[in-house]
């Protein structure tokens, strides 16, 4: 249980999801914007990915950011969806900072012009077991 | 670039990406297990995601586990889709060790049944920005 503890920052704005599970506001932390999509055919990967590491390089409110490519799955488990972004936020506050940032906002007009269809979740990210 | 070295384990199978582009084989380390998925109307999802915490208590080829439920998202954005789910293996042989685990394929039997919809994506976790 310590261990849990200790991941968790303390900075998260309990009253925004005051009427979630207790479970939620119990153990919640960082806050994770996660992007998962399939780019149209012809668009530039690489180039698009330098983009968005550019992007998040820029805004200090992105704490970190991991990307990938899909590497194993059959259609019927990843329905076309190709490649993964996750950012993380120290605080909801940090989130919308980035949400509203202007070099954010000029690179997401971008980006939604080369995909072929995303799904967007926001979520307040629960320790379900620390790393050893 | 020292502080993205660092970061990356030697563990990974080289080899099993040797289709993929430069770019993922140079900077790839831990193994993701991703999954997004919306549940059967009714499902008791506290019972459920306390499960799958077990679950994964009990298979070392775990290193980490991180869910979340989504708090910000419109229709268009979410596509539905209200939890997410990421595990985290140091290597592809531990995601593989993972899947085949008895424990998991009985989980994975109980928890199939219980969604209306799922996205999973396995990939190798590129660091686009370190946490500082």
């Amino acid at each position: 249980m310590k261990k849990r503890q200790l991941l968790i920052s303390g900075s998260y704005e309990n009253e925004v999801y005051s009427g979630r599970e207790k479970r939620v506001k119990k153990k919640m932390g960082e806050v994770k914007h996660l992007a998962i999509v399939k780019f149209k055919e012809g668009v530039d990967v690489e180039e698009m990915i330098k983009g968005m590491e550019k992007m998040v390089s820029q805004i200090d409110a992105v704490k970190s950011f991991v990307w990938g490519q899909d590497v194993e799955g059959p259609e019927m488990l990843t329905q076309g969806f190709t490649h993964v972004f996750e950012m993380t936020f120290v605080s909801k506050a940090s989130l919308t900072s980035f949400l509203g940032d202007p070099i954010h906002v000029e690179f997401s007009s971008a980006f939604s012009a080369a995909i072929e269809k995303i799904v967007l979740l926001d979520f307040p990210a629960v320790v379900g077991k620390a790393p050893a």
